[in-house]
């Protein structure tokens, strides 16, 4: 998506080891009618009038999951780090290791808020390694849901996560995939 | 705001201790449309058009920021919770006591995100205490910055977080404010 290519080389920042910063528009400071243009870009890859239940991972995916839901009236579900005491009663569970937080970290989500009957489709900001998406999925699976697609902004395509589940069959579309960042800048898969 | 007593009547659990659980709509399942109603009810109450930045706290008030800073065009910024070693240099630091997490809890916001030029509205789905208020409100006097307003969805009157805060002057608008919450139900001030 040629303008989100633009937004990630004017603001994006490149840190060793090829980390990737875009925090000025997508995950700690937030462009909210940006992501309403991203939104509507899944919109034309995705079949939305089919979807019941956007599913994202807490925090950073929250505010383009949150703009999906609102651009599309359909309802979000985040899943949450870690248990509050204030979930009660039956939750789906799936361990991820964070490389974020460089220790292992539990996805749960209340199964009153995904079932069966949901038509999903799974928003995130950004895709690395792919452990965050695999407990997403696992979620998805738990719930005997159908999966209608997944849909992120940014994927680090040399980090093989979003190649891996698409080789595996999975419908991902990633808005903007970075086969190379370093001191040249970015490279983007396809250009 | 009649329209939100009357979900919290339909969807809200109380558990034991007066915790009052609206996660089908508001903090866990979003129902972003109606974020949206809550978003212009802030707006005939807050002078947005000052406003250059939303302030809000991980996780559960990003839905509610992202769709007001989606429908005003302002952008959202949110304080984190504990660091990861993807933010780097200068950051606000605020410590807070989290009763959700029986845990003190660090507050952090990159300093190239919030500055003394911004006017700023804090937003939040809900007020208990009034803890996270605190640390949110500690971030905007580090950065210097003129806060415009404090928008609550829900504030649990009983436990007198927001009372301190309007005695102390602060422009604070709970749109729900629960006054009590027990078998008998959900008593909202002003009914």
């Amino acid at each position: 998506m040629e303008a989100l290519y633009q937004r990630i080389r004017q603001e994006g920042k490149i840190l060793p080891g090829s980390i990737v910063k875009v925090d000025g528009f997508l995950n700690h400071r937030i462009d909210a009618r940006f992501l309403g243009e991203l939104a509507q870009e899944f919109a034309r890859r995705f079949d939305i009038a089919k979807v019941t239940k956007i599913l994202t991972a807490e925090a950073s995916g929250i505010p383009l999951a949150s703009v999906c839901s609102y651009c599309y009236g359909i309802p979000m579900v985040f899943a949450k780090k870690a248990k509050s005491d204030n979930i009660e009663g039956g939750l789906y569970r799936s361990d991820i290791f964070s490389y974020t937080y460089k220790k292992k970290v539990t996805l749960i989500c209340s199964q009153n808020w995904i079932t069966a009957e949901d038509k999903v489709l799974i928003i995130d900001d950004f895709m690395a390694n792919g452990e965050a998406m695999r407990g997403l999925l696992n979620i998805v699976k738990q719930a005997g849901a159908e999966l209608v697609g997944i849909g992120v902004a940014i994927e680090k395509g040399f980090q093989q996560g979003g190649d891996k589940l698409r080789a595996e069959g999975y419908p991902l579309q990633s808005l903007a995939i970075i086969d190379r960042a370093d001191e040249n800048g970015f490279v983007f898969r396809g250009e």
